[in-house]
């Protein structure tokens, strides 16, 4: 029988009571560890976190949990190779993937630990400048952000169990919220174990981390009016979270990542020997490949001018081509596993529901598996679909709705400029959407054009070749999410994502009032 | 039969179908006008406000929109007699209580044209400073926000039909996103004369502005990925509206202001003789009596040290003694109607609900009415309860938890600082506290405490007597909103109003391109 990893809750590790979930290696099938919840006290462990845990953190200035946040990288370099070792077993993923996430997590750490010391030695939050309420300017409003007095309930997609722990956590606790952990299933492994390292290390005090590893069940009944939960998934799971009584009457606050039919788009006057053809190219071939496809912002629909359909059709698929799938044990493989058999059937319906409107370009299955058993494995090789439909009748409108969350994307020609910009708007509000061209005044349009309809715009030039940060990477400086299908959410951006967990109230004072406020923050919310 | 007024959809003014429901006077009971949104064809009512009147909003700058803002509070200065003579016959209010609405309105659209004006030639605005992505400074991420490409439903509450419209639209519009109002049915008639008013003058493009009258049937349905709705009202629908699939599958954005129990707080140190206790049972009286306490932020709770329980009391009671109660055409009247016989029934409710754990200080009941028959009219004397019990064993907790929208307060005793602000806290969250106090120290801590559970902390001290803009005046340059039961929205706040209405998106690109997008904005967004 496999290991039974703890809960932390109420500030003690915990087991479950149940049998548990097994987590299986996704190339072997083999168990590796099992997870539970079962009989967890969850309404003492949300009151510890909300009371024990939000009191010591709101103690301290922005600059000390900062503090807190850089002593926790440090912790998490330290243990890095364990980390590797365990996204290899349970993600199946190759270094360069397992890279994405466990580094990706360290990285966008450090960059909140930084932006938080920057912050100084205060406790709460000026916004924007102090306003007249008369002509007198004796009497001002000052609007100020301080830290919510509740819980942050983080709950995570299973494909970045380390990065999509820490890109929530790092804002939330900088903030001064404690936050209660809720890995998915599959990887839970990877973010109980990074906190177990952190907790171990002593650096956040108690209440300030919490993780369930198992069913999320129960765990929205425990959410009070100043608790905000952020969640990654499904769009079917975030319908469930937003029906629920803690956000339809408790005004719990709520953000949502949710599906996303991301696009990349290759500029009209693009020629087919041209740079921005080459990097587009590249760049759609990187995207459906990192992490087999499985993330949130990679690539979903390639759009081309009609011209360049053949010629880009030629030029993914022979990237695609050199794509090695299989165990990521073995150095000459590429691209590891997808997380489960479940998530492999998946793709695999996906696919088909795509494949009744579009044309096979690169066929995934022609791949052979290296070391790994195609009856056994969640390996699947790249997909590219095409349609030239969508530039005629526009009946292709599948490739608008459907995200298949693995290595398969559609290569989609356009007519126009202006058809390309409404076959994009198409899919309902996305994370991202990259441009490729070399012109910079085509590329500003566009991407003004674009910003409605996604939460970031990646423009690739020439020029940037080399140093872009790529389509799908999210970086911590730039907003997380997307209106409509993507979910309505907003994380990261920079000091931006401190927003969510903060309360922010307008102060309508004399300016005595007003200045010490700013003059005196530590004394005045001493209090 | 009273005449049928029309409502405003795809840009024609429209009849409902039905028999309609009959808008009362709330004094004498006599039928004004009837309103009805029976068979309109919503569908393309939406489509026609989103394509065409977004389109055409969209298509020119925030100065522009700013200036049609500009033109409408002329247009609303020319027929502000029209205005308060609907007031008084369907609000029952007396002069001063329809000048918080009307002149509250006009005021606040005001604002937003010198706001929208400052913001200039430009189709989108820029959110923050360019950040750097790579250690070459040529990538970049630049967070923009562009008008939202859809429609904002704003529902309102019936004690604001002028301001609630405009509080909510002059933003909506001025981000260049059209607006289809739903006023609340009892007072709609105000509404939709200021609406035909300024569509009559010809200011905003065809389907910038849009009126349903009656039944908010079918509203929600209509909504799509990139619309919004703000919604002023019950607790009850407010949970209708956030559970409905708009919201829950479709990610439309939603902002909330529903119930609030705010409070009012007379610091320890102020004696019975200081200026600030008269500052404090003024404001409460004040408070109690504007519009019959049919605001969302009157006090509910006034909170005073337990020495001072008695001479608060007396104090209060003293002012509201001297209220007079009836029909609003009364020169002697200072306090008119509710605003009809179901919020009247309501008031007595609350009431029964209040009176088991409290005591009445001043019963309303003493009041006579002039010219008002109280078998008819919907007028209602001010009550005062009273409890030193909430500094006990704190048993006295539907204080917390009861807005009666009417004339209704209650004071409130309490042990020591602390022991106020937890009883504040225990209102779950509230658009405003006010605090009155004399030392300027003492008042910028308990504000700090006091932000994270209010949208709003007013602070009122001796040197700003003369000029603070009120408890519960709200205020354009102030976020108006607060967490938890009062609904966790944020509305107004000067600029920040804007951001409900806009998408954020991060662009990632060369410098070159994030330099035109700042150097030629109009140019770029011409696309």
């Amino acid at each position: 029988m496999t290991a039974l990893l703890p809960n932390l809750m109420s500030g003690q590790w915990q087991f479950g009571t149940g049998h548990g979930t097994v987590l299986r290696d996704p190339v072997t099938g083999e168990p590796l560890v099992r997870v539970d919840a079962t009989g967890l006290d969850l309404a003492a462990g949300f009151a510890f976190a909300r009371e024990t845990g939000g009191e010591a953190l709101r103690s301290v200035t922005y600059r000390a949990r900062a503090a807190m946040l850089a002593a926790a990288v440090k912790v998490l370099q330290a243990h890095r190779d364990a980390y590797f070792e365990i996204a290899l077993a349970n993600s199946g993923t190759v270094k360069a993937d397992s890279s994405v996430d466990i580094d990706g997590a360290i990285f966008t750490m450090g960059h909140y630990a930084k932006l938080g010391d920057a912050l100084g030695e205060r406790p709460f939050l000026r916004d924007g400048e102090a306003a007249r309420l008369a002509k007198d300017p004796l009497f001002q409003s000052q609007h100020i952000l301080v830290p919510r007095r509740g819980i942050a309930l983080l709950i995570n997609a299973f494909n970045f169990p380390a990065w999509g722990l820490w890109e929530k956590a790092a804002p939330a606790l900088l903030s001064g919220v404690p936050v209660i952990l809720k890995p998915a299933t599959a990887t839970a492994w990877l973010t109980q174990r990074m906190v177990r390292d952190v907790v171990d290390a002593g650096i956040f005090p108690p209440g300030a981390l919490s993780v369930v590893c198992g069913s999320a069940q129960g765990l929205m009944d425990q959410l009070q009016a100043f608790d905000v939960v952020s969640f990654t998934g499904s769009a079917e799971t975030a319908a469930l979270i937003r029906s629920h009584p803690a956000v339809t009457q408790r005004s719990v606050r709520v953000n949502i990542e949710a599906d996303s039919v991301n696009a990349a788009l290759l500029l009209p006057d693009a020629g087919k020997d041209s740079a921005a053809f080459d990097l587009f190219t590249k760049e759609v071939a990187r995207e459906m490949t990192v992490k087999s496809g499985q993330k949130c912002t990679a690539i979903r629909r390639a759009l081309v001018p009609q011209v360049l359909y053949a010629d880009a059709a030629a030029a993914i698929s022979a990237r695609l081509a050199k794509i090695t799938v299989g165990n990521p044990r073995n150095e000459s493989v590429r691209m590891g596993a997808l997380v489960s058999r479940s998530q492999l059937e998946a793709v695999h319906e996906g696919l088909a529901v795509l494949r009744t409107q579009t044309e096979v370009l690169h066929d995934g299955a022609q791949h052979a598996l290296i070391d790994a058993d195609p009856l056994l494995s969640c390996c699947a090789g790249p997909t590219l679909l095409g349609t030239v439909n969508a530039a005629g009748s526009d009946a292709a409108d599948r490739v608008h709705a459907t995200e298949v969350f693995g290595p398969v994307a559609t290569l989609v020609a356009y007519r126009n400029l202006n058809h390309a910009l409404a076959l994009i708007e198409r899919g309902e509000g996305s994370l991202v959407t990259s441009v490729y061209g070399s012109d910079a005044s085509a590329l500003a349009q566009v991407s003004i054009a674009l910003a409605a309809c996604n939460g970031r715009v990646h423009v690739v030039s020439p020029e940037v070749a080399t140093m872009h940060s790529g389509h799908g990477n999210v970086m911590p400086q730039s907003l997380h999410g997307g209106p409509g299908r993507a979910g309505g959410g907003e994380e990261l951006g920079g000091i931006k994502a401190l927003n969510f967990y903060h309360q922010r109230s307008a102060v309508q004072a004399s300016t005595a009032v007003l200045q010490l406020l700013e003059s005196e923050p530590a004394a005045m919310a001493a209090h």
